[in-house]
C-alpha cells in the first residue's frame, strides 16, 4: 500500500511538472520574444494554465496519498529521495491547501494590477499613486501569513515561500552582524582616497561582440548551450522548461560592458545549477533547487568570486582586448580595479559587492516593519530615505530612485529580498570551502579551468536537490552554519589590497 | 436553457482554446529555437498537454450541451456565428469521440516512430526499412476511417479531417480534369525551345540581406510584425498561438534567392489569413480557418499570383537590385522569367507552379489506391516511379528522391496532400474574381499597393472563419463551384507569353 501510494503521488507530481514546465516556457516566451501585441491573451493563457496546475497540486487524492505515507520510515533516511519527495510534496500541498482559492486569485490579480500601478507611479515619481495598491498587497499577504500560520514572526511564512524552513530571527541575526561589519569597510574605502578607473568600462562595446564574448565565457564556465539558450530581455532571469532546457537572458548597453557581461555570468551561474540538477528527478523535490538563497549563491559565485577575480581575467583579458578595440591599450590591473569599484549608490541592481547587501538589509528591515504593522505604509518613502542615509550615507533625490525602484513589492513579493543577501553569504562560505578542498582555484581559473569548481558544486550542492534545506545544506557542505564571516573575509581579501586598507 | 447550454459550450471551448494555443506555442518552439537536447522531454510535454486537450474536447458534458442544442433554429441562420459554432463543435466532438483512446494513442506513437524511421530510411535510401512502419500507419488510419464511418470512399473521412465536408469523388474529378489540361501545357513548354535564365537566382545572396528583404516584403503585403514573428526553421510553417500572435518561419540558402523569399511570402500569406480572422471569435469556429485548402489558397496567392507577377516586381525589383549586388546588372524581364521557370523536376517542394499539381496528383492517386487496398505497400516505390514517368516524364533515380521524399505519410498524414492542389485552384479562382471586382490589381501592385486585395480577402474570406465549408465559400465568393479553369487560364496567361506558346 505504501509503495502504491508513493508511486501514485510521484506519477501525479511528474505529470503536474509537465504542465509547470510548460508554464515556465510560455512565461519565458512572454518576457523575451513574444510579439508586442500578444500580451493580453498570453495573460489569459497563463491564468488558465496556472489555475489548472493549482487544482492539480491541491487535489484531494494528493492529500489522501500523503496521509497514507505519513508515518513511513524510509529506508534511505530522512534526506533520501523518497522521504524528501514526500516531505516536500506535503509542504507544498499543505501550503497550497491552507490558502483559500479566493485569496490566491486576489493575490494574482493584485500582483498584475500592482505592477501596472508601479510602472505608472515610478514614471510619475509619485508614491501616493502606488500607495492604495501597496496597501492591498500588504493586507493580502498578511492574510496569507495568517492562513499559513506562524509561531514568532508573521514574516516567517512569507520568507518560507522562498527559503523553505528558514526563520526570520536567524536571517535577521546574520544580516545584523553583516551590517555591523560592512559599515567600517565601506567607510574605510571611502576614506582611502583611491578611486577605481571605471571610465575603462564606459566605452564603446559593440553589442554583437558583447554577445559573442558573453556566450563564450558562459560556455567556458560550463553552461551547456545544447541544453539551453541565451536571449535578450529587459529584466534578466533564468528559466527552466525541461531537464535539458534551461534558458538564460541578459541585456546589452553598447557603452557599458558590465551589465551584459556580469549579467550573463550571473544567469549562467543560475543555469549551471539548473543543468546540474538530477535529470531523473526533474519535476520532483530531489531534482529541484534547494532555495532561492542557494540558487543565488550559485549565480553570485560565478559572477563575483569567479568572474570578478584577478585570476579569471588573467585568463580572459587578452581575449577581451582582442575583441574590444576600446580595451586594446588598457592594462589588467586597471581593468581588475574597475570591475571591483566600490562606492555607495542609490540603485540596488547597480551596486557593487560590498554595498549591495546594505541595499538588501534596508528592504528586509522595512518589510519586517511593514508586516509587523510598525510602519504605516504612507511613511514608507521617508523611512526609506532615512535608512539609506544611515546605511549608505546617501539619500535618494526622488522616490523613483528610492522606494519605487524595485518591482518586487508591486508583484506581491514580500520576503524575497533577503534571499539575495543570503545568496551572497552562501556563495562566500561555499567558495572558501571549495578553495580549501580543491586547492588553488586561482591557478585553475588563470588557465581557464573551471571544471573542478563546477564539479565540486555539482556533487556537493546541485545533485542534492531539495533533499536538505538551505540551512542543512550549508552545514553539510562546509561543516558550519550560515555565517557572514566568510563573506567579510572574502571582501577584505579582495578590497584590502585594491584600496590599501 | 438553450442559451445556458450554448454559453457553457462556448466557455468550455474558449478555455480549451487557451490550452490548444499553448500547445501551438510549445510545438513552434520545438521546431524553431528549442535547444538541441530538449527534444525528448518536449515530446512528453506535448503528449501530456495533447491528452488533456483531447479529454476536454471529448468530455461528456460537451456531448450533453450539444444534445440540448440539437434542434435549435438559430436566429442568424445556419451560417451565423451561433449555428456554425454548434455545428463545428459537434463535428469535432463526434469525430473525437468516435475514435477509441487506444487508437488515438497508437496513431500518435506511430507518427513519432514513423518520422524517425523515415529519416533513417531516407538517409539510407532504403524503402524496405520504412515499410513495416508504413504498414502500421496505413492500417491504423484505415481503422480510424472505419471508426469514423463513410459512405462511398474510405478516403472520405481522412480527407474530411483537413478539408471539412469535402468528398473524395469531387476532388478526384477536379484534379483529373486539371491533369488532362496540364499535360499539353507542360509539353508545349518543353517543346518551346525557350529556357528561363535561372542562373540569375543562383548567385550570392547574403543571408542577413535576404532576411531584411523578405521581412520588408512580408510587412508590405500586410503581415503585422507587432502581432507576429518571422524565424528560421528546417521545414517552414506558420503557427498561431493567440489572436495577436502568429509566427511564420523560413529557411535561407545563401546561394539561392527563391526558397527564403517566396517561402516568406507563402508563409506570410498564411499569416495574413490568421491575422485576418476575427479576434473576438478566437478559439471558436467563426474565428478559425475554413479548411487547409482555403489556408493554402491564401499562401499560394501571395506567393504566386502576387509574388510571381510582373507587376509586383515592377515595384520591388529596384529595391532588390539595391540590396543584392548580384542583381545589380540584371534586368527585370530576365528576373521575371527566371522566377517563373517551368520544368519537370523530382522534388515537390521545389516544383514550379505548373508542374507542382502533378506531384500532388501522383500522391493523391497513390493514397487512394493504398487506402482502397488496391496497391500493396511493397509495390509503392515502383508505382511511384511509374506515375512520375507518366505524369512528369521523369523517373526518380532513388527512393530517397522518390517515394521517401515527403515526411507526410511517416507522420500519419494521409489525405493531406490534395489540400495543396485545392489551394492552388482556390487561389486562382479567388484571385480572378478579386481582379475583376477590384479592377486593375496589376496597377496597384506596381505601385506597391496591396491593401485593396488584402482587405477584399479579409472581408470575403478571412472574416467568414469556418461559418462556411470551403466548397460553400468558393460559391459564395465567386458565384461558381470549385473549378480548375481559372487556374489554367491564369497559367496560360502568364506562361504563354513567356514561352511563346
Amino acid at each position: 500500500m505504501t509503495s502504491e501510494a508513493f508511486g501514485k503521488l510521484v506519477a501525479h507530481a511528474r505529470e503536474t511538472g509537465k504542465f509547470s514546465s510548460i508554464l515556465a516556457l510560455i512565461e519565458w516566451d512572454e518576457r523575451t520574444i513574444m510579439p508586442s501585441q500578444a500580451g493580453s491573451y498570453r495573460a489569459e493563457q497563463v491564468t488558465s494554465l496556472s489555475g489548472f496546475i493549482h487544482a492539480r497540486r491541491t487535489a484531494a487524492e494528493v492529500g489522501a496519498w500523503l496521509d497514507e505515507l505519513r508515518d513511513v520510515d524510509w529506508e534511505n533516511g530522512p534526506h533520501g529521495d523518497e522521504a524528501s519527495t514526500v516531505r516536500e510534496l506535503r509542504r507544498d500541498y499543505e501550503r497550497q491547501t491552507k490558502l483559500p482559492r479566493s485569496l490566491v486569485e486576489a493575490l494574482a490579480g493584485a500582483a498584475v494590477r500592482g505592477q501596472q500601478a508601479w510602472v505608472e507611479a515610478r514614471r510619475n515619481d509619485d508614491f501616493s499613486e502606488f500607495l492604495p495598491t501597496l496597501e492591498t498587497i500588504v493586507s493580502l499577504r498578511r492574510e496569507e501569513a495568517e492562513a499559513l500560520g506562524y509561531e514568532s514572526s508573521i514574516y516567517d511564512p512569507l520568507l518560507d515561500a522562498y527559503e523553505p524552513g528558514e526563520r526570520t530571527e536567524v536571517v535577521a541575526g546574520v544580516l545584523a552582524a553583516l551590517k555591523t561589519d560592512l559599515a567600517p569597510l565601506v567607510a574605510a574605502i571611502a576614506d582611502s582616497g583611491r578611486t577605481a578607473p571605471v571610465d575603462l568600462l564606459h566605452q564603446s562595446f559593440p553589442i554583437d561582440e558583447q554577445e559573442e564574448f558573453g556566450r563564450s565565457a558562459a560556455r567556458r564556465i560550463g553552461f551547456d548551450f545544447e541544453r539551453g539558450r541565451l536571449d535578450v530581455t529587459h529584466h534578466p532571469f533564468c528559466a527552466t522548461m525541461g531537464p535539458s532546457d534551461c534558458r538564460i537572458t541578459t541585456r546589452y548597453d553598447k557603452m557599458f560592458l558590465n551589465p551584459a557581461f556580469f549579467g550573463t555570468l550571473h544567469e549562467a551561474g543560475h543555469g549551471i545549477y539548473e543543468q546540474g540538477l538530477r535529470d531523473d528527478q526533474f519535476e520532483l523535490p530531489p531534482g529541484s533547487y534547494a532555495s532561492l538563497g542557494i540558487h543565488e549563491s550559485q549565480s553570485r559565485m560565478w559572477e563575483n568570486q569567479v568572474g570578478r577575480s584577478r585570476a579569471f581575467w588573467e585568463h580572459l583579458f587578452p581575449a577581451a582586448q582582442q575583441r574590444f578595440s576600446s580595451l586594446a591599450n588598457a592594462n589588467l590591473d586597471d581593468f581588475y580595479f574597475a570591475i571591483n569599484d566600490v562606492r555607495p549608490s542609490l540603485i540596488r541592481v547597480e551596486a557593487d559587492e560590498a554595498t549591495y547587501n546594505l541595499h538588501i538589509i534596508v528592504r528586509f528591515e522595512l518589510e519586517q516593519a511593514i508586516m509587523g504593522g510598525d510602519l504605516p505604509l504612507a511613511d514608507l518613502p521617508q523611512a526609506w530615505r532615512e535608512k539609506y542615509r544611515d546605511a549608505l550615507g546617501i539619500e535618494p533625490p526622488s522616490d523613483a530612485d528610492g522606494v519605487l525602484q524595485d518591482v518586487h513589492w508591486s508583484a506581491g513579493l514580500i520576503g524575497y529580498f533577503p534571499t539575495y543577501a543570503l545568496g551572497n553569504l552562501y556563495a562566500a562560505q561555499f567558495f572558501a570551502h571549495a578553495d580549501e578542498q580543491l586547492g588553488g582555484l586561482d591557478e585553475q581559473f588563470a588557465r581557464g579551468d573551471f571544471e573542478p569548481l563546477r564539479e565540486w558544486l555539482r556533487e556537493k550542492i546541485h545533485r542534492r536537490g531539495r533533499c536538505l534545506t538551505a540551512a542543512e545544506l550549508v552545514v553539510d557542505v562546509t561543516g558550519e552554519p550560515l555565517s557572514h564571516h566568510p563573506f567579510m573575509t572574502y571582501l577584505q581579501g579582495k578590497l584590502g589590497p585594491l584600496y590599501g586598507i
